[in-house]
């Protein structure tokens, strides 16, 4: 198993290089966050830029060091644009990350996510509801129908995830991350458990669609496993260290940017984890 | 009539019914403060999610305990969305709310907001502008042409929307907010004026549609009337508060984010405001 | 050559006007930024409203004092929209602001831009790439092919755009801004530069964006020329301004609509610039 001070070295290894290297991360997501997710990866050193149509997609995934893709608010144009993005990516061999935002909300997002089982997001992030839902349609141990969710909030806790998060990431050859309390990340044969955070984090939207912008940026640098390891661990150590300064939501999210940015590479590996091999 | 202490209560239970609750309430709205409005919808209590494409709405209009569809900023899209999404919450008998920014700005908007009479939003939000204007395009007393608009600000003054904020209440059972300076809430047999709110609220993007998100988070758990009252004065408390520590438009979103966040269910409830009896 | 007492005089005159007339400026934007935009264009006095569909563009194009067209998030309808709407414009002799983002990806940005060079925006605004790169597309001096963009970010300095801000300029009539280190405004005769900002500029998104929106803004008020140099000027001010009380993007961006609303016409006119006449 990997050892966690080789794991500590790899996180600060990937946040210096993108601090160093401001690399391009394009993404295809929702309306709602978008601007939050663009403001995230600038703070942590990444490039953002985000489209709608297939031919912009398909030269972002291009050019891009990787490419997140959420399903948060689908508009018709998705049907063509997401699809072909998905398959470039997939045959350029570049990585891609995946927030299955909702799923089991309308049939375009069920028949989007079922096709994507093909092209193999390298990180895939949602809370344990999304998680397992997802490893439902996959048809994965670990998942359940999508026939029970209720929107974008999680109704599962994290460890009820497990099972589905390893076999989504043993499939993907990548890393699945679960958001919730403490945050699961495991790449099929490793889990790391991240703490901190706040409990602001659900008051203000699109903490985890950042999440998943974040990751993307760190997975031009380093491999799925660190990563998400590494964007969690600036979430939550973020998180703590802006709930300690917010009087609110509002402020929450201001002072959170503020901490993002200013994170150093040595606060984040230190951020409190835990790793222990998957027995499953 | 209903007596103010009455009036109170029901409103100190609504906004501890939602606290509590969490209630999902989904939307349809603009992309200019969509985020904004979701924000907003958490910092109250409630819990928001936003779609663009029929089915997508119907979930949520089925799911949700209530629905806002605000025509902000139409999509193409929005010609199916919004008719089938309100006949949804019309025949299942699910509360919504409508903003009706704009009103008389382009082709669809005008077909889409004249659909909408036979669907009964429970709750219509407007400026004095566009209240007058949706009376009009619906053959009410109050009501003026649209084609005096000039964007998304009133030209209008609060008490000259009156008639026509009564005769929509009327005609859906529900109730009407008049958002100015002195906000007006009527149920059509009740009025009611509440107070506070800043100069700032204009000065800043989606203090209207916002509210509209926050009476439809409300309306989940009180009556249409109840509910329009209560959001208009929880943002009428925290823009008094927010104003007195805020140097200019930006701070003041943020403070009244967390102001939003911090009002006690009894300080919404004592935010002044008068009743009176519809003598139209 | 104009006299600098005079440039600053004018640019006092169009802060001040705006702020009497609240002019409104409408906006065909990107989702990214579009909120940021509005809040920018509501912060220095203006009014704000966004849309989508081809009648509604339209409608804004003729109740405006101005528009602004923003192809950074293109929509499959924008393909009918903009070209309506810049025609609009340019038959009814409204100014218009571009900003050309990303020009370089995908085949609509392209087509939609090859064909505003008939529609004569009267203020271009970008970064020095996306100037050269626009340039070349409209087959001008200065100009390089569109084949080596990257996505939102400048890789090239603002001095090697010069003799491309110069022919744009001299073909629309208008004025040119490149944001940069040092900002360049040109009237194709003219040339000044504008000094300030800050570097977390940068690491916000929409800090160009919203320049064009506060462009559109004082083009309401005054010459193509001065509303490009005052908009520069409140962005350099407010930006130096707002990294004083920084702690990091989150803040600095609070901070700066803050500052953009504080600043005075006196201030904005006194920002530091130079102007020298153009020898090209």
């Amino acid at each position: 198993m990997m050892n966690k001070e080789d794991t500590k070295n790899q996180m600060i290894q990937a946040v210096e290089t993108v601090r160093k290297t401001n690399p391009m991360a394009g993404s295809i997501t929702n309306t709602v966050t978008v601007n939050f997710v663009a403001n995230a990866q600038l703070a942590v050193g990444g490039s953002a830029a985000m489209v709608y149509l297939p031919d912009e997609g398909e030269f972002l995934a291009k050019v891009g060091g990787a490419t997140y893709i959420n399903v948060g608010t689908l508009l018709p144009i998705y049907e063509q644009t997401l699809p072909h993005v998905a398959k470039v990516l997939h045959d350029t061999g570049k990585p891609w990350v995946l927030d299955p935002v909702a799923v089991g909300i309308g049939s375009l997002r069920t028949n989007l996510l079922r096709k994507f089982k093909e092209y193999k997001p390298i990180v895939i992030r949602g809370n344990a509801s999304e998680i397992i839902a997802l490893a439902g349609l996959w048809g994965m141990e670990g998942g359940t129908d999508i026939s029970n969710v209720r929107g974008v909030d999680s109704t599962d806790s994290v460890r009820t995830a497990k099972a589905a998060a390893v076999a989504l990431a043993r499939w993907t050859g990548g890393a699945v991350a679960v958001s919730g309390k403490t945050d699961l990340i495991t790449d099929g044969s490793v889990m790391a458990y991240s703490h901190g955070g706040s409990h602001f984090m659900e008051k203000i939207t699109g903490a985890g669609c950042s999440l998943g912008g974040v990751v993307t940026v760190y997975a031009t640098a380093a491999s799925p496993f660190i990563a998400a390891l590494t964007a969690t661990a600036v979430y939550n150590l973020a998180g703590t260290r802006a709930e300690n300064k917010a009087d609110g939501p509002g402020s929450f999210q201001i002072q959170f940017l503020d901490e993002l940015y200013k994170a150093t590479a040595s606060d984040i590996a230190n951020n409190p984890f835990e790793m222990e091999e998957v027995n499953l």
